[in-house]
């Protein structure tokens, strides 16, 4: 398998505007190629799109627009791990020696069509997420003993961090209090636990060695790759309060990738409502079942950014199709020590994390320098 | 790049009924299953959905109907090719080491999304393909003096072959007065000159090369992958009576298989129209500029199948995201020798061409024994 790296990237303000997915796609593509303006765009193969949007063909418009004219096309849609599914779907054309050199564009608008989730029966009328994360917090809450007040930290720290973020949809920051007075939407899940939909978009490019040395010399390598679906209704997880395809995504790539998940040194992960955080970092390993807020403490009582740099869904905004992508992007910026106020300590291997529909389908990536 | 080769297919009819997507799905994966029992599914590390639905996650919907709990699940939209493209996809993923065995499954219902092309503002009122299928037709008769009596052979010939595919939407077989006699769309455009929407789907199971000698003796090999996009508009064609991006497409995937278009015995092409038929031959090398009719017109007369054995797009009917996919089955079954009343004459090579919006994308694939 030839090494893949990831040479440029744009991104686009997170916003709750109203543009056209054509637009907004081109917003972090435009970004991307005046960042990097020695890129050679007959030498782009593939554009692949992840997005919900239902406009079709979107590949071929943006192409047009900016002026590619791609071998491979197309879209890829998996709700809100699109992102990641794109960037793994990019290694793997770069990597089977039909592509050399991938631009991968995630966009969405702030009223995508992937918030609503018609196909799961047994949801009854609930077909916002926030039927799920009810019953994840509900349930994670009870097997370990957990307060709502100590949930709410996550998106105290997540709003924190995004204030350090210029792209994020948060500007402002939260106390504990400020979540836990903020609008009741179930018994078990507050406005302010939750990350919001949003327009915006990050395109990121992705190159085979040859074409990596060709362009840069601060190259982000993908070392690590890690998928799995368990089910599509999330009635069918086997715990409410743990995520077994995280688990089984994140002991991929850490295989893959010859990593322990002690040697990360930052990672983004999909923190689509506060309890997420703490079940992630749980089946991912980085600390035992029931212990992962006593880490978000730590770190946020420290100000240590190694979780969610960016601000995380929470804080940053979830445009869906644009996700992964974006949260890519922070730990290539964080390995390359651009990451300005939210900068870690040296970090030298990075892990994202991106899943679905109740984490019954997650992506892992492992990046190093 | 390893080998990777198709092991498995199954399909539903092609209909005017009106059925939910995720059933339309599970009817050719089911077929599929059902006529390959002995494929242990825990084997299947990715399941790509083909469609132009609307409906979202549908990927890990087939999977947990199918008991599949893949590694890789995302659906694939390229308007009309995204049957091919999500071959190709399959073929990266399985080449690059990331799968071993995939399953693409392609559906739509008859009342597909991918028909009325919002994004082109260029075409006014007019967002029906018949639109640039009326200007290609216009522009080939007369660029080389063709009529509209020759160009109804097309359909002629494919409903013909249609009547011996018990899948296809057509049954009945017509003459050229029953062609020009048809209700007149436009023009240049009679009522059976046109593809037709339709609902049906069509699954395909590609493997590396070792799980290829685990499950079948009979392999039929992807051994040549073209592809192009030159844009979205069709106005930007550089010619109205050729296809570039057929050409392209077609020169990469003869020169990946090592092959001579005069070495390919039988070919599915993307008849969407009457007028696209003799184009596509033209730009595919198969014959000169101009003399695709007569080509068309000479197999019609000695009754050789050689083009379209399946009926085409305008026999079989066109559901959008499976038409890529049932094209390749009708080139495996031609291999394999298993295509019944429509077995052309001891096939070893055949082709695959299958485009998008008036042939500003197409996909080129070659197959082998």
């Amino acid at each position: 398998m030839s090494k893949v790296g990831i040479i440029a990237h744009g991104t686009s303000q997170f916003t709750k505007e109203d543009h056209k997915i054509e637009s907004i796609l081109h917003k972090s593509t435009n970004d991307l190629f005046q960042k990097n303006s020695s890129i050679a765009k007959k030498e782009i193969d593939a554009v692949l799109i992840s997005t919900n949007n239902n406009s079709k063909y979107l590949s071929p418009i943006l192409s047009e627009m900016s002026g590619i004219q791609p071998k491979i096309a197309h879209s890829i849609e998996s709700l809100c791990n699109s992102g990641t599914n794109s960037i793994v779907s990019a290694f793997s054309y770069i990597s089977s020696g039909l592509a050399d050199m991938v631009l991968v564009s995630g966009a969405e608008r702030y009223d995508s069509p992937g918030q609503i989730l018609e196909w799961d029966n047994s949801r009854g009328e609930f077909k916002h997420p926030i039927f799920w994360a009810s019953i994840f917090s509900k349930s994670y809450k009870q097997e370990y003993g957990i307060l709502d007040e100590e949930l709410a930290i996550v998106s105290v720290k997540n709003h924190k961090q995004a204030k350090e973020n210029p792209n994020a949809l948060s500007k402002k920051t939260y106390t504990v209090e400020d979540v836990m007075n903020s609008k009741k939407l179930t018994d078990d899940l507050r406005l302010l636990n939750c990350s919001r939909p949003c327009t915006g978009s990050a395109s990121i490019l992705l190159a085979s060695e040859e074409m990596v040395k060709k362009y840069t010399d601060m190259p982000i390598w993908i070392t690590g790759i890690g998928q799995k679906t368990t089910s599509a209704g999330f009635t069918k997880n086997i715990s409410l309060s743990s995520m077994e395809s995280t688990k089984l995504a994140g002991q991929s790539a850490l295989k893959m990738a010859n990593r322990n998940i002690s040697e990360i040194d930052v990672a983004e992960v999909h923190d689509a409502f506060s309890v997420c955080e703490p079940m992630i970092l749980e089946s991912l390993g980085f600390t035992k079942p029931g212990e992962g807020m006593k880490m978000i403490k730590k770190l946020h009582e420290t100000n240590n950014f190694m979780i969610n740099p960016r601000g995380g869904l929470i804080g940053t905004g979830h445009p869906l199709g644009a996700t992964g992508i974006s949260q890519t992007i922070e730990i290539v910026q964080q390995l390359q020590k651009s990451a300005e106020n939210r900068q870690t300590d040296n970090p030298k291997i990075g892990l994202i994390h991106n899943m679905s529909a109740a984490a019954t389908s997650s992506t892992v990536l492992v990046v190093e320098k």
